[in-house]
């Protein structure tokens, strides 16, 4: 059922020798004293933990998937399931970016995303239900009274109890202003919670005594639409003042649903008949409180696709090492075998360094993004915590978007290596390519973050935040215009530099005349953006790499190869992208929709 | 569970309008006859069949699946598909292309594809049974003795009999030279087989009382490699001289594969055990005789992806005018509602677009290829057959790895229209996404079909083949070069054509140096080439829409906005193509195989 290995070289690359992280933390007071020695040994027990434990249960998982009881209305998971998350309690990971006021050590986002790669790579549906956890975490820590903090998030904090979101109806998804469950207020302080959910990923299972459910609904007298949408939290036991559980709430679930992937994840429909909540941040607020959550969410799908790209390439070159099938065009490369390992044809090595510099550029964006999260948290300096907003901001869509439809693509590319064998069940390969199919729609489709980055996130601000990043690219090219070996990712770097601003300032000034100019180029404007960033990146990883060529280790070769094929194989979808962003809203919109 | 319409207005546009398929049978005397009357009245009948009977099989067929009783080693198919079968036989639809001769109805190939496309649409799954029977058909008329066609061919021709080709074995799928299963020379003419097959589809089934594998084995002086292959035929119960059935052979399911999807057909391991078996062709000839099976094989899963890009746009489509959610950009659409249809907004127009515009140009497509084989086979001038050959030939990897990796980008589309519904099985569209996955692998992968097209049919002949296909896209450019009214289409069309020249040498050049510069070009090639086909016949369709715009039918009006579409945002895939095919073999060859 194939493996998994945590990709600890390439995730110290990435940490100390790109992003300098052990230096970049000494800026950050909370985080001074972590130093590179603290983060390899992280990585470590991490790798050890997602291979040994998690991993050996995602494809027993998929084929067995969750169970409902319909008499008990219980959510059993996977066999395996619940003694790999009472492990995973046991040996602290949940508590390893939380504030220590709650019980939690304190350690940076920047390497807790090392780990969220690893467990995703292991077994995205079964980190799905600790992962979503944290995201209630974040929520409650940032909207939460001290009171519902001191009694809640130390519950989270140890993985005790678990936490979900819950936004979807059926009649809305994207369009949470349509939403309809009711919260009445109550003369105790709390409220009575009654509608219908549902896609509510883990939201009910059989993993943590107790799960803490954070509700949308409407209070009587809320205004329509959006801003009529207030957060409640509702655990599904009452805990007592000492955190010992009372009463069950009324919040069921009413069933679960048969999916493409992530079987092994429970996606719950959840009545709420009268459940007692108590709300989270100000009436009508709801969703800027719910939008931590989402956020991180957000950053989370963009990191389950990165583990699926990653554990999908180690096993497609395990493969095309192994499998021997025909000659070499250009001669025979193994004479002791009766044909060649398929990893001497072009094609094959096409489809793997796809996914190895989806996995790669991934890695070090993901790594960043997380970094300027710990910088938005903590650093001492206005300016530059702004500035990490900002960056967090612009990125997050593209983090979600860029990563999960290249998810997509090199997935799919890691089981076609495979041959026939990709396509059975056995081997594991499609099971990846069904699970990253959600990840591209869940947290906002990825249509719903394109609009976000170029509608919210750039014209809005009139390009600032885009303009940071690209400052950051421009302060790159200056530093090594003059290189002549860096000449090869600099050219067309710069040259796409260039190119995305005069597509934005083109986009922006049709959207003056018709709003619908935004929807019709915001997919391909996002990839746009998406290569502009990876491009960046793999110079920047270049530059690493041809200064340590000669260091003997050669790690350094493999990482300019990977950065070669990128700029030689990836990033020319941009030539595509740009023509599509600029062909306007007309090709889309002329078609009367009884005619289509 | 969703629903299917053939798509007849669009078949008849293609088959009358563009082809002009009335007027082209006239020159072949074999079906001088058939005119658009006797068109239509198929298609309606074939329209009516496939809706009500094979379609809603399609989602209970892929929940249920197949079984394998390890017992008897007896498939059974989901419920409704043997008396879907019965019906489908009883009414004559297998023999429609056959030969009079075996009992078959004579009719052309262009006009069973077009039932094979609705037959695609409502379940590949089921289609497969009865669609490589054909396959069998053609080989065994192409290449079997008298004394075997009158035997066998009219219980193919009637579907008494199904047939299967045994191709492939666990350590051989593309590299057919390295099979080991053995046929031995018996005294009376037949031969003994024994080995094991893979991935034989319809391998074993309940739908027919016998199954006739051809099957690919060794002699045992055979040379090694493909020039030492055989091809036999082993018949599961050996037909008397007057086709009752005889003795049951040893040729056996050893089992059926759990797969990503086609759950309803039945993957079946193959055992031969001395089983009995008749050679067709010569001895070493096998791969010969085969590829008659295999071309229309590669034709037929090009239809096969055809049809589930149309099936899924139409319930794409269908979800997108009934979904409320959010407002459009540019002003308030549907007032009496609380949100408006989500086809109002851009992006879902852009995804219903790429499935709409992929269905109706490989409708085209696969129409005009099935017309040259009408001509192939019937014309009576030896210069046009030998045409109709060689288009056929050049185009037949374009219809198989084209049409597939399209119908993967539009099953997907379609299924992200639905948002988090299209991730649910109930909705039925995972099922088009994980069914189009197997369609880019078997009958010989899609970088299989690009090597063929690049080496083979292209550089092989210095660039004939594909300048005759050129000359029709010349001839047309002349004829409208000077209708500004087209410019929009000629211009672009023109600019590829001498594109793809420039590329095609450019990498006969490149090969003469290095082999594998063939390897690292052919799959973005193909697709050029494939977007060189589609934009000829979008330029074509929209002359034609042009004309008759002012006709009163609206379909015309759709047909040049799908045309604008398709050259607007599918054609710029092109840039990226070009530059992926120049960029060479260095940038997916220089890091040495350890180093990955």
């Amino acid at each position: 059922m194939g493996q998994y290995n945590a990709p600890l070289r390439d995730m110290q690359f990435v940490l100390h020798e790109l992003l300098n992280v052990e230096s970049e933390l000494k800026q950050l007071p909370k985080h001074a004293e972590v130093d590179a020695n603290i983060i390899n040994q992280v990585l470590g027990e991490g790798s050890k933990f997602t291979s040994r434990v998690i991993f050996p249960l995602n494809h027993s998982g998929d084929r067995e998937g969750c169970h409902f009881d319909k008499a008990t209305l219980a959510v059993t998971t996977p066999q395996g399931f619940k003694e790999a998350y009472i492990q995973y309690r046991k040996a602290g990971w949940p508590s390893l970016p939380c504030d220590p006021e709650y019980g939690g050590q304190g350690l940076p986002m920047v390497l807790y995303n090392s780990l969220s790669e690893m467990l995703n790579s292991a077994n995205q549906a079964w980190y799905m239900y600790p992962g979503l956890s944290h995201g209630a975490y974040e929520c409650l820590h940032a909207h939460g009274t001290e009171e519902q903090k001191a009694l809640y998030l130390p519950k989270l904090v140890s993985g005790e109890w678990t936490g979900t979101m819950c936004l979807t109806e059926a009649h809305c998804g994207t369009d949470l202003g349509l939403l309809r469950s009711k919260a009445t207020p109550q003369a105790d302080g709390t409220y009575r919670i009654t509608g219908s959910k549902i896609f509510i990923s883990a939201g009910e299972h059989d993993l943590a005594e107790n799960i803490l459910h954070l509700v949308l609904a409407r209070l009587p007298d809320a205004p329509s639409g959006t801003r009529g949408i207030s957060l409640f939290l509702v655990p599904k036991f009452i805990p007592n003042a000492d955190s010992t559980l009372g009463a069950r709430n009324t919040i069921y679930c009413g069933g679960i649903e048969e999916k493409m992937g992530i079987h092994a994840n429970s996606t719950c429909q959840m009545r709420l008949d009268d459940a007692t909540g108590w709300i989270i941040g100000k009436p009508n607020k709801g969703l800027n409180a719910m939008f931590v959550m989402m956020n991180a969410a957000r950053l989370g799908v963009g990191m389950q696709s990165l583990g699926l790209t990653e554990v999908a390439y180690q096993n497609a070159l395990v493969y095309a090492k192994d499998r021997i099938q025909m000659r070499s065009l250009s001669g025979i490369k193994a004479p002791d075998q009766a044909a060649d390992p398929i990893i001497v044809h072009p094609d094959v090595r096409r489809m793997l360094l796809t996914a190895k510099a989806y996995a790669e550029g991934g890695r070090a964006f993901c790594s960043f993004v997380a970094l300027q999260i710990d910088r938005e948290l903590n650093h001492p300096d206005e300016t530059a915590r702004q500035e990490a907003t900002d960056l967090v901001a612009l990125l997050t869509p593209v983090v979600k978007a860029f990563i999960t439809d290249n998810g997509w693509v090199a997935t799919s590319e890691a089981l076609q290596v495979y041959g026939g064998h990709g396509f059975i069940a056995e081997w594991g390969m499609e099971q990846y390519v069904r699970d990253a199919r959600i990840n591209m729609i869940y947290e906002g489709t990825n249509t719903i973050q394109s609009l976000d980055l170029l509608g919210r996130k750039v014209l809005m601000d009139n390009g600032a935040k885009l303009r940071k990043f690209g400052a950051l690219i421009q302060a790159f090219i200056e530093e090594n215009g003059t290189d002549e070996a860096m000449n090869e990712f600099i050219t067309p770097l710069a040259d796409l530099g260039e190119k995305v601003t005069k597509l934005t300032m083109e986009i922006g000034m049709k959207a003056f005349q018709n709003q619908d100019e935004i929807g019709a180029a915001a997919v391909p404007f996002l990839r746009v953006v998406g290569h502009l960033v990876y491009a960046y990146f793999f110079a920047r990883m270049a530059k690493i790499a041809l200064e340590k060529l000669d260091s003997g280790d050669t790690f350094y070769k493999a990482k300019l190869a990977t950065a070669r094929f990128y700029f030689a194989r990836l990033l020319p979808e941009t030539a595509m992208l740009i023509r599509q962003a600029r062909s306007g809203a007309a090709n889309l919109l002329d078609l009367e929709t009884e005619l289509f």
